[in-house]
């Protein structure tokens, strides 16, 4: 039966919208132009804003793991010690890319499904008093976790660390305002929060990131971060941007925008509780707790099916694209992306969704429990 | 007055034709879907075929900078030295790319508007004969010079040095039959002849390279050859790649193979020399000798006006955009792009804009004098 285009409800890349697609869609121009020069002076202005920095946010054509990668390359010596937070594949990548830059991550690792108390990382920090910088991941989408980066951002300010926060499934999706909570880098991606094909990754540097990184001897050439500082100041890129998606970029932060910054926090707040809502009256299981429940994505368990054949069967039955686990977590979890262009009404549907599939199972869920107990979310919502 | 769209008539970005706007306006989809993962499959083995290879060709998120840098980082050691010919701009940049991984150039120097003779590389490698690497361009469009590389590539297996050829500017406009001709390494981007926005990345690499590669150390992570290799031999990319590029990639090389390599190649080479009839004509000399020039882009001095007002005047009055020179070249030369999506109508349109751009600045041309002796050319090609 058709079933429409497939809806992406995975953490990433996320559905774009019609918008941002025309605007993507326009004639090309030169990256050395006035016309490009002019939006990419306002895309600049608009990611401050959004990051909440008065100081440099960095464009790079790549994908997050570039701007990750540019942060380590940028922040640390050869043999130099970083601690590094670890709780799910992308904390696992910060310490991949620190070993293949030849530094040396000293891993504080913390529980699947949780996030890293500030207090552990304070002692991690303090046990360590030669590692100057640390590495963390503000939503661990690969187990639903969003960390406490605030509580996190306050141990680094007292030991007078560096703090690098991945920041990519989340940004725009929930609050970080890096300057006042005392963060030092933060990256993150287009296809996410920011309703952009991938392509496009994100830098912010403050003060003491910068002061740090010019101490140092760089290995980085496409990620030296010093080149886009330069080339930004007249609106320019130091190697060809990837003109399309700026000019989508532009579309989206006028959205973001539009929407206003609370607002939009408290919709993606409003859709995560309706998930978790919705799955839990299907018998799911919140694989993270309320306590540390992203925004963002949601993970759920158990459920009494097949969890790869229930997303094989609700893509075909709905269009529907849900994820699984990764790794060790294959077949063992289901996650549902909520963020960027989503809306309640979406995660009703997602809901039904996930209600026929069960059904195409055999699993027999009395039709409307979940989609009612998210619809009971969203009406008691204010 | 009305002038239409910019019409991009420089060295890259290059216009995006509608078919390619189509393919990546449609809903994305997951990078580790199916459905990308039969695309990507399909582009890389059109990309084989565009190379010229039986080898790997990887797909990087990010700008043409990034594969060079990759090329360095995956290939050196630090200290290590390397041959870099230098004829322009690009030159100039592989060996700031060296140096920025702590590896040593040997600057083999060619004149401006010159390419490199295969007998003076070889006799750069004869004289440092522990330099294993060598690092070349193939279209220097600052300069608008093709290179020689069958010639230099000659040289470089007769040396058993391993070549890596920049052909950002280049592939798809000029035969590069990397296996036939013995070249090791070449790299390019999106944004040229490939008739895409900017934001795709692409190395292939022989078997040559990738022996050499596998001795070394890496200080890469996100431009990491082997990571790209093990994860496109599944159709997948390590990191996110950008989706919407690679479904406009793989309409491309369906326009490339509609169209068929040696009948594209022709396309250029006629595209030049109408470019540099028409400008003959009007009075301008040719920066570049014939025997080096390049197919995808030329540059021209003197005529009689200021080139910089000249291409203003031209953008203003026909939308048409050209490009001046780079650094110490600005305002010296004009330089045309005829690469990508462009006919060699569209040629007879840019000289005519040339044309009414002199005569907005009081240069009075004899009208036609440039577009006719462009049309000669046509008329005679078969």
């Amino acid at each position: 039966m058709f079933a429409g285009d497939k809806l992406l409800r995975i953490p990433g890349p996320t559905p774009v919208p019609e918008r941002i697609v025309a605007a993507m869609s326009q004639p090309m121009i030169g990256h050395r132009s006035q016309d490009f020069i002019k939006i990419f002076l306002e895309v600049l202005e608009g990611l401050k804003r959004l990051f909440g920095t008065s100081g440099d946010v960095l464009v790079l054509a790549g994908s997050g793991t570039l701007a990750m990668e540019s942060a380590v390359a940028n922040l640390l010596e050869p043999g130099e010690p970083c601690v590094v937070a670890v709780g799910g594949k992308f904390g696992e990548r910060w310490a991949e890319i620190v070993k293949a830059f030849g530094a040396e991550p000293i891993i504080v690792e913390y529980p699947y499904g949780e996030g890293l108390e500030p207090a552990a990382f304070a002692e991690a920090l303090a046990a360590n008093p030669k590692a100057r910088t640390a590495f963390v991941t503000h939503n661990e989408s690969s187990t639903a976790v969003m960390n406490d980066i605030r509580g996190l951002a306050e141990q680094a300010r007292k030991a007078g660390v560096v703090l690098v926060v991945d920041a990519v499934s989340s940004l725009g999706g929930a609050p970080l305002p890096m300057d006042e909570w005392g963060v030092d880098v933060v990256v993150t991606g287009s296809q996410k929060c920011l309703m952009l094909p991938p392509g496009l990754a994100f830098v912010a540097v403050g003060e003491r990131a910068w002061a740090k990184s010019n101490e140092r001897r760089r290995t980085a050439y496409y990620g030296d971060w010093r080149r886009y500082r330069k080339a930004q100041e007249g609106g320019e890129s130091p190697y060809t941007p990837a003109v399309s998606l700026v000019r989508g970029l532009a579309e989206s932060l006028r959205m973001l925008e539009e929407e206003g910054a609370e607002a939009r926090y408290a919709r993606h707040e409003l859709m995560k509780r309706m998930v978790r809502a919705g799955l839990s009256a299907l018998g799911f299981e919140m694989y993270a707790s309320d306590r540390w429940a992203s925004p963002t994505v949601t993970a759920a368990a158990g459920g009494g099916v097949d969890l790869e054949a229930l997303r094989k069967a609700v893509r075909k039955q709905t269009g529907v694209v849900l994820s699984g686990g990764q790794g060790e977590l294959k077949g063992e979890i289901l996650r549902v992306g909520h963020m960027g262009a989503a809306t309640p009404l979406d995660m009703v549907a997602t809901i039904a969704a996930i209600e026929m599939g069960m059904a195409a199972l055999g699993a027999r869920p009395e039709f409307g429990r979940g989609t009612g107990a998210a619809m009971e979310v969203w009406q008691s919502w204010q």
